[in-house]
């Protein structure tokens, strides 16, 4: 299917896996995944990023705050894109996930770089990224309780970068006209909107996400480009749930079931 | 079922309407609107956004180019609103506005008054107004061609005021705390959400408005709160059709039928 990139035979998963994680299987072209057993688990928003994300052939491509890897491998598997590395602070998940890109047998176009969103442009380099996804901590510091689990905290609250370090890092990170992707919750769109707009980069696509047609948005889908022009397409509504329990076909899709 | 507003005799219908006008039947409350029989009609939009608004009792409530009055008008039929302003820059539309508002008796609480947007707090009064309504034109003066018919050039193209205009004047106009309610095409979101925040209107529900389900928004519907807190809120998607020709149920409710 893609002979350009040869894929690596795949690891024996008992060699990758600790006493304290398990192997999940992502429905996508075999591949498998590495998680904490009781810690943060990549969920739905992740699997949606990944989905409403455009990369096209030949682009390299960044996730900002990684976590699992869960993105970089998902979208290896779903596009043409070159290259994809993944940035993470945490030294544990960011060698778990190096872990599951060789698992995978993907390092030759998956890399796992150990650092921090505030220093991504120095790190990974200036305008070196045609696409860069983020899928960054959704609270602020003030709100809601701080998980005790720091693993969790740190992938839920802002504690180490907010979303104004991630859209600056984003603006240096990206070529001119890169595209920035962004899963987010709607609580804080307005926000969201004015920090990207004043590092350039202009919301070109949205997208809704409610869990039944008549309930409130839960999360907000965002594709924006770096120095693009004012317009923007708002799509059609994602609704998780058919009814309690079953998923709407489009969500089962994305899962690739 | 009010009677603390006492309603004035409707009058004679012929005396109010002209022969290039038409009146048609609002289906609330028994009352109708004169409409220019060639000229801009309103439309979805403005009983979408009288239908969005809160109006609580007692409030004072402005439209900020009101056209054809419809907007106050569907406003006092579903609201216990004390007073409402409808503010037109057009001479011709203003005065047949304020026949529609004598057809229907609603002198008392209804009141348009001729004037220019970008003067309205001047006009009517700074910090006077719980709510501000407003179905502004939708497209800048650089996109799409400006309609040949001067009235509705006027209702669709920003050639008297900009959305800034409207946003400074309301943030005026508003008493603090006080909500704006308005209705936009979802591609200028990004800036209208950035010039409402530059004005301190902070966007506190949003509710987008989709044809069919799996189309692409045509409307969106935006709550500010003068001076609010961030803090965001997506409706449940508006679905206009429930099939091609058959409107939603929400929809007919909305319409009164």
């Amino acid at each position: 299917m893609r002979p350009w990139r040869k894929k690596k035979e795949n690891r024996n998963a008992m060699n990758e896996c600790r006493i304290d994680e398990r192997i999940d299987d992502l429905q996508r072209n075999g591949y498998r995944i590495i998680q904490k057993k009781t810690g943060f688990h990549f969920g739905t928003d992740a699997v949606l990023l990944s989905d409403f994300a455009c990369v096209k052939a030949g682009e390299r491509v960044l996730d900002l705050g990684t976590g699992s890897g869960v993105i970089p491998i998902l979208m290896e598997a779903r596009s043409q894109g070159a290259h994809f590395t993944g940035l993470e602070i945490q030294t544990d998940l960011a060698d778990m996930a190096a872990r599951s890109v060789r698992l995978n047998g993907l390092e030759d176009c998956v890399e796992i770089v150990l650092g921090d969103i505030k220093e991504a442009s120095r790190i990974c380099g200036r305008a070196s990224f045609d696409v860069i996804t983020a899928n960054p901590p959704y609270m602020t510091g003030s709100h809601g309780l701080e998980n005790p689990d720091p693993m969790k905290a740190i992938a839920r609250h802002e504690l180490l970068c907010t979303f104004a370090d991630v859209a600056r890092e984003t603006e240096a990170l990206l070529r001119p006209g890169g595209r920035f992707y962004l899963v987010h919750r709607p609580r804080r769109l307005a926000e969201l909107i004015s920090t990207m707009r004043e590092y350039h980069l202009e919301p070109k696509r949205l997208r809704f996400v409610y869990p039944f047609a008549d309930r409130m948005a839960k999360l907000v889908l965002i594709e924006a480009v770096r120095g693009g022009g004012v317009m923007l397409k708002v799509e059609p509504p994602l609704v998780v749930f058919r009814e309690p329990g079953i998923y709407s076909e489009e969500i089962t899709a994305a899962y690739g079931n």
